[in-house]
């Protein structure tokens, strides 16, 4: 049996900005790609977690993000902010965006950031759960690769993209969630196949649009969307508010851009924040009171808020470190 | 087997006139509520076209909306407009506030309308599509009755909450979605009781939280979010976004409001509006070409627009006029 090596979050910090800063990232970059990777194991969200140093390392050594990339931002409209992040990682240009986001939010009610041209690996919540702790409700889409069909169709075009929402609470960590449209994750998949277990159906389609249980012809195939037309219709949308209304590409795009095996390609990203102090003045502590009796009536009837598990997770992280493969430790080692 | 009655549009519009009239409602929200039924009939969506008429009627008549009401408009940020819908029915309200909403989605990038304490009985997709063809994309969600269990739950809490989205498009019809965040409509189960069929599994819990394939079960028990715990989760932020957010009730308030019998309640509604002509610029109309590759390749491999059958069915009703059930007639002609 594999063995496991355990890290206080402090180290898993340190052994992360070291990996990074060895890879080139400047110090901006390899703090901002630390957090959300050291975020995402600290809450046991293991695909997004240390692990993904490894292919962040990669796509630098190859030239596929640009490990010095300045967020340029621009002052697109009073409700809009627009970040061209210049072929360098979402998270750099995320964190610069969040306080002009909330100051435009807090102002308007609502507004938007828009982050152009970024090389984007990372799970959403960290960055709607930032702006709920800013008090603010957070809504954050991007597209992906295109593996999946729409509805009615039989091969890929929409990406997994997944939508992302957070909801400021008066105490404890905020209600949030942040799925995929597809049915699963691509990596589920991939997992059925290293098992050698058959997936369910429903799942995807083989590359004759076939439905299939056979992981491998899902993977040459297409997923399918959550929820049937709904969920499809949801990914469409996701394509379109965070692609052209934001000037930026589509999935279906971003695979043809990566045909030099650098590991891009750039694409876009867009986040929602609603002030529910501009919405409501006075009455804001009272209605964000009340929002509490929605979560408490879900918790009594034994279901479950999302991201719940995570929460938990995060608990015995702080109290007891994050635990990662011995083999995965080794191969950060050598990273660093 | 029954006849059917066909009517011209304007014909349509006339019947629809008189009997709002003869029912009470002034001449602003009778024209209002017109253009909504109407509108539904014409695509064929007959549960929200003339036969909504009788309800109205009847709520009218018991005092569950006020026929006179004055939308309140509230300038309440530079970002939001705010209407009271003073107890009236919802549709005047988007009229009214609707191109408030596109001044400051035009001007800041992206703008909320936030109706308040409306009685709300149409479909979405009139409003996204209103500001589809003003040139903004388009998203609209409302509570509900509490008809549906949060995934994991046992108990109804959640609303049918229906969220619709339209995106403008150089020529032709917006793409628009609107579906309830439940499995299937609540009137889709009682079409099953009615003719005596099961009703699939994974659409109802009966009222001890068991899995139901019979209907009357169903009705009395609590309907299931489509999508499982994604759908579920996308339910809960509209319950917070088109409630506490905008100071409005949850879904699982709007009965008990309700319980004087007179076809209440009041609740909320959020639309958003985001403008492409402000986040891109001079690159709009290049942005807004460039989604049509989406839309096309959508269609090129055989699957539909979601709202598709509706434009058929508009284009239909403009040609030919619309059919209603000769009985539907007999009553719309009783309340003239």
């Amino acid at each position: 049996m594999e063995q496991d090596v355990t890290l206080s979050l402090r180290d898993a910090e340190a052994l992360s900005l070291r990996i990074l800063d060895n890879a080139g990232f400047n110090e901006a970059h390899a703090g901002a790609i630390m957090r959300s990777v050291v975020a995402a194991q600290r809450d046991e969200c293991h695909s997004h977690g240390l692990y993904r140093l490894v292919s962040c390392v990669e796509t630098a050594r190859k030239g596929g993000v640009d490990t010095q990339a300045e967020p340029e931002i621009i002052d697109q409209a009073p409700g809009i902010v627009r970040i061209d992040a210049n072929r360098g990682n979402s998270l750099l240009s995320f964190e610069r965006g969040k306080t002009h986001l909330k100051e435009k939010a807090e102002r308007n009610g609502i507004a938007a950031l828009a982050i152009n041209n970024c090389f984007h690996f990372s799970a959403l919540w960290p960055e709607v759960e930032a702006l709920a702790e800013m008090g603010l409700a957070g809504l954050a889409m991007n597209p992906t690769h295109a593996f999946v069909a729409p509805t009615g169709g039989n091969r890929p075009l929409l990406g997994t993209n997944p939508i992302a929402f957070a909801w400021p609470r008066p105490s404890g960590a905020p209600y949030t969630f942040d799925f995929a449209t597809s049915v699963v994750a691509r990596g589920e998949i991939e997992l059925h196949k290293r098992a050698g277990d058959s997936i369910p159906e429903g799942w995807a389609l083989d590359d004759r649009g076939n439905a299939t249980t056979d992981p491998q012809a899902a993977l040459d195939g297409a997923m399918l969307p959550f929820g049937g037309h709904k969920g499809s219709a949801l990914s469409t949308m996701i394509e379109l508010l965070a692609g052209p209304l934001i000037g930026d590409v589509l999935s279906h795009e971003t695979q043809p851009a990566n045909d030099d095996g650098t590991g891009k390609p750039y694409h876009g990203e867009i986040i929602l924040a609603l002030s529910p102090a501009t919405f409501l003045g006075e009455r804001a502590d009272a209605h964000l009171a009340h929002a509490e009796v929605l979560f408490e009536r879900i918790i009594d009837q034994g279901a479950r808020l999302p991201s719940q598990r995570r929460f938990e997770a995060r608990e015995r992280s702080h109290a007891n470190g994050v635990t990662i493969p011995a083999a995965l430790y080794e191969e950060l080692q050598k990273l660093t």
